[in-house]
């Protein structure tokens, strides 16, 4: 069968751009003896994606060049000569940006739909929401009668983060941009939200929103909110730094303000985590999370774009600020 | 009994000056029904001083205005109505920047004197060492297989940290300000050191003096000693934050290059501390320094200057970087 497939045409320097990525065919064949046949329905965007495209290794390889990319998906088994996978299977792999693949099975793991949607494996129930819970419960070490600055907190992590946190007890102020998207971390229960693109002083602004101060700070952003936040955190603050989307684009970063002395009259504690290094949190993880949606505590929401075509411009959008809680693409 | 005294004029902005200082004269009674009458003979200038000459509360109250200031001193006890305490004892006190004081016992603390040089206390045996070896031991958890960079490695913490690092097994690199500094790293057994004020690019420097990359950093220094660090660090590296002297007196401090992914992409994570929330560890430090000094493999030095008279030239000589190991004034 045919299956389009999304390549990388160079190593961007600075934002990407559509030309950076290019539509491609590719005959995809009948599975031989012990594999399997998949045909995907949801594809991951992700801003860890952008390192890839560096030409540079960081914790991962980078993107190879002509060839279709790499990231997470979920699909179904359309044929299957593997005693493990039957057609109809719902299976998460690593074999996004393109519509189907033939598999042995390895790095493909079979999910459970009946109480999380497919898609949701994507987002709150897979990497997404395990990055949140790791930094909040291991980083962040964050306990019920503290307070906690979630940001980008309409983003995947970020929303996740907001409602793990909330769930957990503490106090929660969010920040993002835009008043649509300080509506929505407000709407997921963040106690207070800050619209950063809107603030002459972050730092001021989140500490007057909070009431004083936070003991921990969700990293995604960088760059001037970790400025803001070493000014915001209270005494043996923590940070969890699980991301930096403020500069992944910036080939030349601003310089910023030093105020790097907070950290020692603070005895700030700042530790920066990749989600597969803490995998051995997954089973409190799924049972955190379990409890946490029966009891209307948790809840998904996605940003959805149709088509494998539209996967740059879903990626792209991510810089941009269009996705509300995961980005996705339907196909 | 007559005891001159440093006071405090004003809250300086930037480098203290001379004139930041006042010799006054006090007159000391004799003590009362449970008190002890002691003479300093060594006093202790700090780093974390200039803080308190801030008139804004850190970690640490800041100094009063027109009172003496205080500090870690040494002296001996020349007349006692304390049971505990006889003429001729040694005794460790907080107050310092003066020649004598009356004392009711509480905070003072007897000294073995048998194996350790008095003055020591307030060196490598007191807080200074015991600041090392919390930053090493505790905070960067450094293994006998791994290497460490020592910044400020001829100061009387770094110089500390580069023997009790080489006492426990691992390789050290240091980096000092100029020649003779060097030097002095050397002598005192790191495997490697730079001097960074002829360095054209510090985290290259390093490196290549290193071999590759580091594992553990201790920041005395911050700035871009800082920025550097980020790049030298290898995966899972750690910041042991105990001070930033290149800041303290830099009202405006010069903005940093923004380099900050590196703790993302590299699960770096950067502790700062204070060694008084670590005093759990006494017992272990006091046991490991004593093998370590019968061994040979750590010894003391200090930069003397004499009389109460010097107190303000010795704290500026430390952001000037005259001392060699740890600073100490012998009245």
């Amino acid at each position: 069968m045919k299956s389009r497939e999304i390549h990388l045409t160079a190593y961007p320097k600075g934002q990407p751009t559509a030309d950076t990525f290019k539509l491609a065919e590719a005959e995809i064949p009948a599975p031989g003896e012990g594999e399997v046949l998949v045909v995907n329905k949801w594809l991951s965007v992700d801003p860890y994606m952008r390192g890839r495209m560096s030409g540079v290794r960081t914790y991962i390889d980078p993107f190879a060049l002509g060839a279709p990319m790499d990231g997470g998906a979920v699909g179904q088994v359309e044929a299957s000569n593997h005693p493990d996978f039957a057609k109809g299977d719902w299976v998460m792999s690593m074999h996004g940006w393109r519509e189907a693949y033939v598999a042995n099975g390895k790095g493909l793991q079979k999910l459970d739909t009946t109480h999380i949607a497919p898609e949701d494996y994507l987002g709150i129930a897979g990497l997404t929401g395990m990055t949140a819970y790791v930094g909040l419960k291991r980083i962040i070490d964050l306990k019920a009668d503290e307070s906690v600055w979630i940001s980008a907190g309409a983003g995947a992590v970020g929303s996740a983060a907001i409602q793990f946190s909330k769930a957990m007890g503490a106090q929660v102020v969010a920040t993002a941009g835009g008043s649509d998207k300080v509506d929505y971390c407000l709407s997921i229960g963040a106690d207070a939200a800050v619209d950063y693109k809107a603030a002459e002083n972050l730092a001021k602004a989140v500490k007057e929103a909070n009431g004083g101060g936070v003991n921990g700070y969700f990293e995604n952003v960088g760059g001037t909110h970790w400025t803001a936040a070493l000014e915001v955190l209270k005494q043996y603050g923590r940070i969890a730094a699980c991301g930096m989307i403020q500069r992944y684009n910036d080939a030349g970063a601003q310089p910023l303000p030093d105020n790097l002395t907070n950290i020692v009259a603070k005895s700030l504690k700042i530790q920066g985590f990749i989600v597969s290094d803490h995998f051995d949190m997954m089973p409190d993880f799924i049972s955190d999370l379990g409890q946490w949606m029966a009891a209307g505590k948790v809840t998904s929401r996605n940003t959805v774009k149709q088509g494998i075509e539209n996967m740059p411009a879903a990626f792209l959008g991510l810089f941009t600020g269009e996705n509300t809680g995961k980005m996705l693409v339907k196909l």
